[in-house]
């Protein structure tokens, strides 16, 4: 055998006749994890890297069975509150899907979106040397993900053992033969609790034929193995956050994108609150960058022999036709796996295969808990880990809810958009009585202002107006207080987060008005507001 | 006389003898203001441009002399609070210098630097050409910034007039006569509270010789008349904020620059809760990108013959140097011009002439306020405008205090830097038992790591890990609240309004970590304190 990084650390242990690699008693540094989990990955190392503290036995309060955002979470507070906590994972690492397939990449290519974007508006103008079109490869930021990636993982490994002081077995699909115990390489586990935390993957509508043909990808296979060509032209199927961000990415780079939706943009079921002036803005721009939005369509089978070189759709008005392509893209949203949950617990799940909890997450079984994606919707990082900290709470004997039915939320096109709260509409059937506060305001286009502006806009305000973005909040006017705010444009999302809690907390306008802003600030409503703060019958501006 | 904007109008009107452009039943559009900003700026308008119910006389409530910020915040205030106000500006549009000369063109020339440093690192990888210097011009940024400004003055006249309902007068010079007269264009108007708020000028210091040469600048004179030449380096005279911001896009543009500085920089009086972590990562990381900063330096002397050809400069070490260049920039500080008012009113001001006052703004003269700038520092939006709202809501009757010794603060490199609360430091002297939640963590190297990341750093993390960022968050371990939050990165600013907010009404590590997140968030405090607050004993991560 090669020597290696598992080689180099000089752990591996043998007990019991099962192999696998000891990890308590040793400090692996980044790049020690990186090497180690590189090993793992390319199959060098196949044994489970362990880090538990075995002289403790084998016992357990609680189990995560899968280490993604909410079980990591979930461990680390359990362990904060004293349980004695384990997470297995079948990948070398904690941290799930978002930094190796999700989240991460998604970001990283929004952010190659948004800056060729950039630089093609202002090709061979100031600085910007003409675009090059043919340097913009997918194929080439996927690499980059690829290559760099290990570095999240590694760190997620270093700080749930050096800071957060975690068990854990990683490399190592777990069984759940019963609620208190779980096999893992073999070997049975006992616990009081067991956590469900094992996710979701992309549902392929099965009413779509020919998805399983070569060309045809989902967020998770365009990285593994790889999208390994570079698309002349790309179909999306669906109309979901995953289709908009990828397809922005997708078109950023030259190529060619059609987004097939049954439902307008920003419309489905799966996105709540979502302004309609907010809505037009957004989808106005994609189409503005040259995407073909095509709504109300039924997309009915990818054509072509051995790979995709099309998609039949059948059109609003019910006429049929073939879209050229070669890169079919799927963003239909996503489905768990919970039979083995089902056949090993007999635990409750929804029609789609979601398992059913309460608040706490609890499921029908007592002492059985699920959380994060395997819930249902949203399908957002704050819930994953929050349901992850609820059930550990609730284990730890503390009786906490966790409700997730108003949260902030966002998505990426070529620009960052948040909204949290109500909408214009949903505010006025609510309220009646409302202010509106927006930027541009009503009445003046967005060709005429180069407001609103804040970094990432100050260049387009300057030379496209129109780019700058668009903003709004809404107040109602009899208890002065902040019902929604809606943003297009950059460096408002860390906001929103705040906003969030301020909203639920019942912020008013005066005390909106009364903050200190950071002037330029990318949403501007601390200093709009405090222009209206001041009348005793709030007015729009 | 060619045909202007201004005949277009047809509202000239002459009246008791004076020459004024009558707008009071006017709306124009965003363009018609434009022009005729244009035509003011020009001198084709020589006329005051008057916004006043003429058929409701001459006698106000307040009058604020200047238009900036606070002028018209103040001015908004009082006129929502039933308060008959007049607004007068030397300038043919309200908003002052911020939008003219100052913190707008910062923001655009920042986001040039940041954009120029994003594409050199990047240079000829992925998608981007080669980084071409010779394109990188300061000139053009100055006289793209000059061809749009007027913009942003139209919507803050047209939304003054249309939306807030205010009076005012433009383009005319104010003449404070006593407490309850103000002479403009010849005419007397009376009022019962007087606001004074025009604002500062760069300080030149007097003890530096041949600061008015040709080749001197500050931020004022770099817009209007304008710097007419690409320099080949850069000097700049002081350490504020503003040589920082300035000398990192004259460095990005290629223009070599040497920052002169007494202090430290970001170690000045004018800068309070600087984090040392944080400066070390800011300043080194000015230097990786080739400034020469030199500390503790005292700037002598301009040298050169009709123009500036360089600094000399006394060292640390008291030897003398000379640093060539053709381009000075001052950076030291502002000054008021307050003597009008001491000789016509008799209104106590400070020895560097900063007008007195109190929490409500009023000056040493009943009836007489001061706001802004004029009053000292801090030299920010929000002081300027919350002076405004303070000043009016005591006109009002209201007695409202505004304490700005605590607010948020932030400055441009090619980072956005963001502060608030108490230092590391700071927190351990006063509170003693704190834990410190930092990104990269205490013992990994920024090199290693490639967090923190979100927007503006993704391609950092997977090109230069270095490169992405730096945050703190300090939390008092007794009461668990936050005390401080200190950022380098991007796209952070706009929350840490709210944080500012947060602290002041005591927000836990618990409520912090019960936020909803929107993963990857520019700053990871929500999801970071969440990690540590189901501690009872909190711990640093």
């Amino acid at each position: 055998m090669l020597k290696t990084a598992a080689d180099n650390l000089r752990v591996r242990r043998y007990r019991k006749g099962w192999i696998l690699m000891d990890l308590i008693d040793t400090t692996l540094s980044m790049d020690r994890w990186e090497d180690l989990i590189h090993d793992a990955e390319t199959g060098v190392v196949s044994e489970p890297l362990e880090n538990v503290y075995r002289k403790r036995g084998t016992a357990f309060d609680v189990i995560f069975v899968g280490g993604g955002a909410g079980g990591r979470f979930g461990s680390a507070y359990a362990q904060a509150r004293g349980l004695r906590q384990l997470v297995i994972d079948k990948w070398p690492f904690l941290g799930g899907s978002c930094p190796h397939q999700a989240c991460v990449p998604h970001h990283l290519f929004s952010e190659a979106a948004r800056e060729m974007d950039y630089m093609r508006w202002n090709s061979d103008t100031l600085w910007f040397p003409k675009f090059e079109e043919e340097r913009a490869s997918i194929v080439d930021m996927i690499t980059l993900f690829k290559k760099g990636r290990n570095n999240a993982h590694a760190f997620m490994n270093w700080q749930s053992k050096e800071q957060l002081d975690m068990e854990y077995i990683l490399n190592a699909e777990a069984i759940v033969i019963d609620k208190h115990t779980v096999e893992v390489n073999g070997e049975r586990f006992t616990t009081q609790s067991l956590v469900l935390a094992t996710g979701t993957r992309t549902h392929f509508p099965p009413e779509i034929a020919g998805l399983d043909k070569a060309g045809v990808y989902d967020f998770a296979t365009l990285i593994d193995p790889g999208l390994d060509y570079e698309p002349t032209s790309c179909v999306i199927i669906g109309g979901s956050k995953v289709a908009m961000e990828y397809g922005s990415f997708f078109q950023a780079t030259g190529c060619h994108t059609t987004i097939l939706t049954r439902s307008a943009l920003m419309r489905t079921e799966s996105l709540h609150h979502v302004d309609e002036d907010l809505r037009t803005y957004v989808v106005d721009n994609m189409r503005l960058r040259g995407m073909d939005i095509i709504e109300g369509c039924e997309p009915l089978e990818v054509v072509g022999d051995d790979r995709a070189a099309g998609v039949l759709v059948r059109l609003a008005d019910g006429t049929e036709e073939v879209i050229e392509t070669d890169f079919v893209f799927i963003g239909t949203g996503e489905r768990p796996n919970t039979k083995p949950y089902v056949d090993a617990l007999g635990i409750e799940v929804d029609k789609k295969g979601f398992v059913k909890v309460n608040s706490r997450m609890q499921t029908s079984v007592e002492g059985v808990y699920a959380i994060g994606d395997l819930i249902g919707s949203p399908m957002e990082m704050f819930k994953a880990r929050k349901c992850g900290m609820t059930a550990a709470r609730n284990i730890s004997g503390e009786a906490f809810e966790f409700d997730f039915t108003e949260f902030p939320d966002f998505l990426h096109t070529t620009y960052e958009v948040t909204w949290v709260g109500l909408t214009e509409q949903e505010a006025r059937d609510a309220y009646g009585d409302i202010s509106v506060i927006q930027m541009p305001p009503k009445g003046i286009r967005h060709e005429e202002l180069s407001l609103p502006l804040a970094e990432g806009s100050m260049l387009y305000g300057f030379t496209r107006p129109e780019l700058t973005g668009f903003q709004k909040c809404i107040y109602d006017n009899k208890s002065r207080r902040l019902l929604g705010a809606h943003h297009c444009g950059f460096g408002a999302k860390d906001a929103f987060q705040y906003l969030d809690h301020l909203i639920k907390k019942g912020i008013t306008i005066d005390e909106m008005g009364e903050m200190n802003e950071l002037f330029l600030n990318p949403e501007h409503f601390i200093q709009l507001s405090r222009l209206r703060a001041g009348n005793p019958d709030l007015q729009d501006l």
